[in-house]
């Protein structure tokens, strides 16, 4: 069974949290968990003909910036935006993004 | 004499104006700027040891993000935030990211 490391927001830079949102997927599932509960890895996915390694490794990016969690949920993983923590770590940072995502 | 090209903002995509900010050295040359008139390429550098082909590169992603322009200035190339064209493309952004930059 898989397990997934999360860092303390403390301990994310703001460079690498912009690396994670500097990706048109990327930034594609951020919105999209941005207005979901959660969703399991195959539901985030930008697109269904991603290959699963490059989904991986978008989530795995996404995780090291702290914007998501991954859980196990029965025999799902699913993921969930970290939207206070984050937005506690870097205030206004996060709506400021989702604003112009469709810019 | 060298030329430089800068982009029509709304040619910028959201994406490529994160990746420009995504590193600590640029975010602090933009941090700089956006407290100056304008800098030559020298004082806009983030350290006085950095390789020149390394600023020029810095210099080159920031231009093509559409966050700085470059401009014979007589014998100096000054280097000024294009920051009501960016705030107008991507509004709030560059004011939570400097907000952040700090963090």
């Amino acid at each position: 069974m898989p397990r997934f490391t999360h860092p303390r927001l403390e301990d994310v830079p703001l460079d690498l949290a912009l690396h994670a949102l500097a990706d048109p997927n990327r930034l594609g599932m951020v919105a999209r968990l941005a207005s979901t509960e959660g969703l399991s890895c195959s539901d985030a996915a930008p697109c269904e003909a991603i290959p699963k390694s490059t989904l991986s490794n978008h989530l795995k990016l996404l995780r090291a910036a702290g914007l998501i969690e991954t859980a196990q949920a029965g025999r799902e993983m699913i993921n969930t935006l970290r939207r206070d923590e984050f937005d506690r770590r870097f205030p206004g940072l996060l709506d400021a993004v989702l604003a112009n995502t469709s810019s």
